[in-house]
């Protein structure tokens, strides 16, 4: 597994962030509309000839594989293809992860892209939210492997404005315990418990900071 | 929670399947070019325009809230808003879940929105699969809910072809336990163990198949 250095400024960093989120937005804005339209075949034929047409165009120059891992010289990550927090991922809500003194937290609001039952969001996708909250808190210090994630879901977890908390409860050697909350208007909906590994490549190696993707 | 009854022909889905699954594996498209592209500045801001476009066209006539979770008077399920098997979700791979003599199965192949490490799935993805996946399984009779659902990772998942399974280990009144795992060429990857239970109301509802969202 490679991580790969971009050798551009702070500055370039957020200006390229900058170009990025709205077209993101933009995706995560379609995929919603494309759920709920009610227009007539002939409007989503139409549609569906010029997402083709855009996508072609994007595709007129891009990376072979995945976009990868990347941080800056000055370790700032740049997880931007990170199916939670990618800047550039419209499949991500995106979190935007806040360090606080005893672990991490997010606010975030999920539409109906994220819907399991009715209205609700679906199980699995607060279990992929938890996990990769929890692996956030437990990487304070460098990158974590997540060992075993248990999900525990108390009630169901209305679509809508949440906030996500993690923190570590256990460290020792490599081994690292978080603990992880989504909380609703109402009080915690579901809660998780996860063992994390730190690989021993990375017990050396830099501090990336992982907060935004 | 309500479910929605579509007063509908099995044709009648079936053809609106036909519409809405090109529609949204070109959203699927877009999702993965925008995270891969290299085109420039102008073109990127171009392409951010022509989708606020098409957002606004499909948002001129749309439901209200999220898609739901409806069925036919056949009990067919259409879970087409779902994020894993949803198919008007671009979140969604989508898995179409096949059933098999013992469980459930899924073949599914994930590209670059589903990453987390370097070239490797996203945990948080792999426990969203597996959560759907066991809860489809022990859903055989009535639609369940997950209580907890507790994640192994043996190793990284890399992204491509993979196959999930899962299959119910136990049953007792409203609780059954699931397990399945998700494995690539090489074998199984993660494995997951979940407890879900049949909601009261469900025990005398109608059995919706659900394995095609």
């Amino acid at each position: 597994m490679e991580f790969i250095l971009e050798d551009i400024t702070e500055d370039e960093v957020a200006r390229r962030r900058g170009v990025y989120t709205p077209l993101t937005d933009s995706v995560r804005d379609l995929v919603d509309a494309v759920i709920r339209t009610e227009v007539g075949e002939d409007a989503l034929a139409d549609a569906q000839r010029r997402i083709a047409e855009i996508v072609a165009d994007l595709r007129t120059e891009q990376m072979d594989g995945p976009y990868g891992v990347r941080h800056t010289r000055e370790n700032t990550g740049m997880a931007w293809g990170n199916a939670v927090i990618g800047v550039r991922n419209a499949l991500a809500p995106p979190l935007d992860i806040e360090h606080v003194p005893d672990g991490v937290r997010s606010e975030f609001t999920l539409g109906a892209a994220y819907e399991g039952p009715p209205g609700q969001v679906h199980g699995g996708v607060c279990a992929m939210l938890l996990d990769h909250l929890l692996g956030n808190a437990a990487s304070y210090s460098s990158p974590c492997y997540t060992g075993t994630i248990t999900v525990r879901y108390l009630r169901p977890t209305p679509l809508g404005a949440l906030v996500a908390q993690a923190w570590v409860t256990e460290q020792n050697g490599r081994k690292r315990i978080a603990r992880g909350t989504i909380s609703d208007a109402e009080g915690v909906t579901c809660e998780a418990e996860g063992v994390f590994i730190v690989p021993r490549s990375a017990v050396d190696g830099p501090v990336v900071r992982w907060s935004e993707g």
